[in-house]
């Protein structure tokens, strides 16, 4: 996905700013912070109650441009009333994310922990057991940061610099919130990349002894939590997980780009008598056999590795047919500039796909692509349907699950898109 | 909603249209069928794959506009190849619906009993109860056709005048296929006034002695189907009403625009522990309060007959509060004229039902108006609630449940969004 680095303009000014910027914030202190302040006539999303001001909204002069990366500022209107205590990147497009209402707030461990606490108070109404993603970014209150919760274990991704530099504080209050007993930094996404940070995975405290046993769906999850995709396993599926598992009881299931068997083991949890999992990841596939064999639907689960279009054309070839088929990529268009490009692979994916559903089965197609609107995947993937000479009627239309949730002002965060099909 | 009458074509041409054609259609022979032509490049829908062609594509000469609503006419592209047989209505602004591929299709109760059959499977494969919408109109093949299953009973809305005038054959198919004894015609919608038909309610089948006790979402509802909105229930928020009432567990609800009481009756099953419905129908609040008894909860549950407005002023003044609170109002934008108004409506909803939220509560905001669509809705709450001054965040973006699905190049017929979410 190195490709999507190239439309931030972050990219470009990287090196430079590496040059320029200390490698730390410069120490807060709430009564001498730097202030930061909007253009005359800017803010048009801070109007609207978005948690941003963009770049371009916000006066940069030498000495602003000069702070680093993560550092907190207050933010001020153009006439220099304060608007909040923010973090501010000026390598970033979102320069500034409001963090609290007040200018005056200290972030420390008491703050992260209130935060924490509030997000963890939604999940419990929300969940029975403590499986799920806890931090959800600007909606939980946390611009940039994700939490995923596995039992006693964390997994954290903190995506911008103003959370980064302050990592040691953010686990000081995961643990005492959350009393999880292993922390996780996963430094592994493009949104890092997109801030200046670097990559990689490290246990911050406790320890692991391989990948987490994860309850969902009544089936179990392998989530590699130091070696996997994202914070190696994904939550926002649980929903159409679930509906898509009731669909499948009692005939056969095809999940392609399968990751560690997500569609798949719900399904055979649920009553599917066979699934196959397709995935180009070798250590993806042995994870979900290890889940399979944890939800003692082993001996029904086969899994192929394979890219994923490949595998459709060989499958359509041997005359395959399943009840219920599952096409659940990675994101085909990671950019606005790879929009069109991740229009045709969709609409490619759902004409491929569709051949391989029996007469009055189920095709269920997914998206996570940001620069793929809800509206244009349903149309490409009618597009496709349409190619294969497939009617259908589409009976669900799922997001992200409420672990999930989403800032009011800031629709473009709900990315993923579920699509359940009926097919004659 | 008379008002969105007047945005319909056929509303003027209503009485002339009347005038000059017979009461019923001719008598169809697939032999000596008529025949009605695209205009060039017109039809940009059907390529699309919508069984739709718009008035204003269609060669509209002398002997087709003498055509009686309701005629089953072959479609020709604009070279006079065949697209397949259509419903054809003069005065509508859609002309022409799609029935069948093939011209030459006999329109007989046989041909009625394999979609509604179709149908059937779908559902049987979603619910273990017979209690659901059967045909969802252009999505399971019927356009403009709607039937909803209770169980023994079915209430049937031919809201297209093809489907008024052969009522006979659908009616012998749907009991031939469902078994149901009793089917009532209820002929009450803006879209049969939009065809030109006439409202009433009549018992075509068998007979009912009061309103059908239907489970849903572990509580029992009351429909009415000879006497209330729609066909007596709104089996669309089924996955809705089941997602808000695990939250409402334990708190208290208020439900307002209840009708029969949706939202209440499943969040008191589930568990919440008091649940009091606003609706300014005395009619719908009876039938909510028999399906609190039929329920075991009527002791948790209270009604209060009033605008909503007012009842939401009138609370907010007797300083109540709720865990849940639930706005289900009917469409505020029946068409694409009272769209702004329709939006001024939602966001003062939203302004006024969010102060009656506890902290840390739950609000649901729902929109049935085709014409506000799923992001302008969202803009709309995110709106009202800011002007509360409450911080939210949103946690599920659902739609009709899977028994109304939608025809894949139809995304507009998909009209209902329930918003929840979590304030602070």
């Amino acid at each position: 996905m190195s490709s999507a680095d190239s439309d931030h303009p972050s990219a470009r000014a990287r090196e430079a700013a590496e040059a320029a910027h200390p490698s730390a914030p410069a120490g807060d202190d709430p009564a001498t912070r730097p202030t930061v302040r909007l253009r005359p006539k800017a803010g048009r999303r801070l109007s609207a109650g978005a948690p941003w001001a963009y770049a371009d909204e916000l006066v940069m002069d030498r000495r602003t441009r000069k702070l680093a990366p993560g550092s907190l500022v207050e933010l001020q209107d153009a006439e220099r009333a304060p608007l909040g205590l923010a973090a501010f990147n000026p390598d970033s497009v979102i320069a500034a994310r409001l963090l609290d209402e007040d200018p005056a707030a200290r972030v420390d461990a008491d703050w992260f922990a209130a935060r924490i606490a509030r997000a963890q108070r939604l999940r419990e109404a929300l969940f029975d057991a403590p499986f799920h993603r806890l931090i959800h970014a600007e909606a939980d209150g946390l611009p940039g940061v994700v939490i995923d919760r596995f039992g006693d274990a964390a997994a954290v991704q903190p995506n911008a610099a103003w959370a980064d530099a302050r990592i040691e504080a953010l686990v000081d209050a995961l643990v005492r919130v959350t009393g999880v007993r292993t922390v996780v930094l996963n430094g592994a996404s493009r949104a890092r990349r997109a801030e200046g940070l670097e990559d990689g995975v490290r246990v911050l405290r406790g320890g692991l002894d391989g990948p987490v046993p994860t309850p969902m769906n009544g089936a179990v999850y392998m989530a590699d939590l130091t070696g996997g995709q994202k914070t190696g396993l994904f939550y926002d599926q649980r929903p159409n997980h679930a509906f898509v598992a009731r669909l499948a009881r009692g005939g056969r299931m095809l999940d392609v780009f399968s990751h560690v068997g997500g569609f798949a083991l719900a399904a055979l949890a649920a009553g599917a008598t066979h699934a196959l999992a397709v995935d180009g990841s070798a250590r993806a596939l042995e994870l979900a056999e290890e889940g399979a064999r944890r939800s003692g639907v082993a001996d029904r689960f086969e899994t192929r590795r394979a890219d994923a279009f490949e595998a459709l054309a060989a499958l359509a070839e041997e005359g395959a047919r399943f009840e219920t088929v599952v096409c659940d990529p990675p994101a085909f268009a990671p950019s606005r500039q790879a929009r069109e490009a991740g229009l045709r692979a969709y609409r490619r994916l759902a004409r491929m796909a569709a051949p391989l559903v029996a007469e009055e089965g189920w095709l269920t197609l997914c998206s996570c692509s940001h620069a793929v609107d809800a509206e244009a995947f349903r149309a490409a993937c009618a597009q496709g349907l349409r190619a294969a000479g497939r009617r259908a009627r589409l009976i669900w239309s799922g997001r992200a699950g409420p672990d999930h949730p989403v800032h009011p002002a800031l629709p473009e965060t709900s990315y993923l898109k579920a699509l359940v099909f009926a097919l004659d």
